[in-house]
């Protein structure tokens, strides 16, 4: 599905790594029968190796894609630190869900402004992180690592909340008040991993608006004549 | 916390892998500053080396005590097999959701049928794939490996639902039905690890019961006597 940020994670991980492959889209909706018999719960992202071998669940695709391609190691060759990151995917769910607790509670204002505040907090702790790790990346001054390209997703998405909700976000301070993770947006936005697989908030605005009214548009991409 | 599965899980890692560590149990309903000072969740199990470096989330901790005591690996070093038992542990929540939820769902008769009725179907695919497998762990033939350790916590508290819920659960039948899985449950009480952790079905309900019924008693091994 290529709107889905979980699926966009292993393709990061995959371009990073110059990993061949095809790219299989899929309507969440009305899922294809190849799917499911390749992973009952129809989830993406699902990756089918040559021999026919299945895997599934970003984080788990993610980590075998590194393992098993030594190139341009991904996670750090130290346990703890490659612990350490991963924890902070862990907490990273906590901006992943008042991300789409702002676009599906519409509905209750005061809820919204609250879980635009708790999206907004949990942000900033990664800010408060990659100051303390004084590096460009979180992976270290040189490039993106594995906790970089984990959560990249929903910070190529964050900019529509200042469009659809100019009222609750406000993106100019968030900029001012978190620097480096500006910065570290810069950044990620020049990565060739990341430029290759990039939409732009116009893109992700009308795929999410047609997700909010209930029906998502699969489509939008071939409909605007873009790149796939 | 004595009794969580999700602690059990690292316990059971740095036991079989004999790797020296403390236990400090703590009150989940009264958390003390100490853990929550270092993890603000406050969640078990949490992890401090000597060096003061902390770590949480069961399977982070798991995979981190494995990878930094190389001794009796419990991960496969075939990285597509660890990336698949990884997806079997993911699969598993299946098993421990509905294990909660027939505990919880006692208001409602038939919604605590239905989940029995799931929680037993969940285990039945791992009966399926430990056949499919032809090996007494899912590991292997010789000990166990991290699926086995990461899913054993729930096989065994799963017979208290034969005492709590007779009419149910028929445990009898469940061990005819999947006569693989029982062999494996068998052989997993005897392995060391999981033997000195174990708690009896006695312990366990009694755990169970005060915590169905609101007020979790923590001190309940040190109350009866036993070795905490």
């Amino acid at each position: 599905m290529r709107f889905c940020p979980y699926a966009q994670r292993a393709i990061l991980v995959a371009l990073a790594k110059g990993i061949p492959h095809d790219v299989v889209n899929v309507n969440l909706k009305r899922k294809p029968e190849f799917l499911l018999e390749r992973n009952p719960m129809g989830k993406v992202p699902t990756i089918e190796r040559a021999d026919g071998g299945i895997l599934y669940e970003s984080l788990i695709v993610s980590d075998y894609l590194d393992e098993s391609y030594p190139n341009r190691p991904l996670n750090s060759s130290d346990p703890f630190q490659k612990a350490l990151d991963r924890v902070w995917v862990e907490l990273f769910s906590s901006v992943t869900t008042q991300f789409y607790k702002v676009l599906f509670s519409a509905a209750d204002a005061t809820a919204q402004e609250n879980h635009m505040k708790e999206f907004v907090s949990a942000v900033a702790r990664f800010d408060k992180e990659l100051t303390r790790r004084e590096t460009k990346f979180f992976g270290g001054d040189n490039y993106p690592g594995m906790l970089d390209y984990m959560i990249w997703p929903w910070f190529e998405r964050a900019p529509v909340l200042k469009v659809l909700f100019p009222n609750l976000y406000d993106y100019e301070s968030a900029k001012q008040e978190h620097p480096r993770l500006e910065s570290w947006r810069q950044a990620m936005k020049e990565d060739p991993a990341v430029k290759e697989f990039y939409l732009s908030v116009d893109i992700h605005l009308k795929f999410m608006q047609s997700h909010m009214e209930g029906s998502p548009n699969y489509d939008i991409l071939e409909e605007s004549g873009a790149k796939l």
